[in-house]
C-alpha cells in the first residue's frame, strides 16, 4: 500500500473570497498579524503499491485538481501494513 | 512574514461521504487499485514574525478547525521577502 497525498491551491492569481472571509473572522478574534489566509483542499488515497507517480497524476488530471483554477503537489509515502 | 500550512483531516473515526464519491468516480474512470479516499482541507496562512506557535494553535481551536469531527497538523516556514 501506498498512501498518496494530493494537496490542491487555488493558483495566485485567482482570488479566494472563502480565505478573505477567514482572514476577516481572525482579525474580528484579536488575531491582527495575519497577512494572508488561502484555503485549499487535501486529498489522501491509499492505492496499491503498484500504482505509479503517473498514475497518480492522471487522477489529479481526469478528476480530483481543476488545473484551470488549481495548482496541486503529490507527496508519495510507503506504507508498511500493520 | 512566516507561512503556515494547517492541514485538516476528518477523524478517522468519521464518514466521509465525499472521499467515497471520489473513490467511486476513481473506481469508474478505471483506477481500480485505489482502496481509500479522505478530504481535508488544507489552510495556508501568511503571519507576522511575532506570531507563536501557540497563537496559530488559538486560531486553530477558535476558528479554523472544528476539533470535535477533525484533526490537525501546523507546518511553519519562515518566508525570506523576496
Amino acid at each position: 500500500m501506498k498512501k498518496v497525498i494530493v494537496s490542491i491551491a487555488l493558483r495566485e492569481s485567482i482570488l479566494d473570497p472563502q480565505g478573505v472571509a477567514v482572514k476577516g473572522g481572525l482579525q474580528q478574534l484579536g488575531f491582527t498579524g495575519v497577512e494572508s489566509v488561502r484555503i485549499g483542499k487535501q486529498i489522501e488515497l491509499l492505492v496499491e503499491t503498484e500504482t505509479t507517480e503517473a498514475m497518480i497524476h492522471e487522477m489529479c488530471q481526469k478528476l480530483l485538481v481543476n488545473t484551470v483554477m488549481e495548482d496541486y503537489q503529490i507527496t508519495i509515502e510507503e506504507v508498511t501494513p500493520a
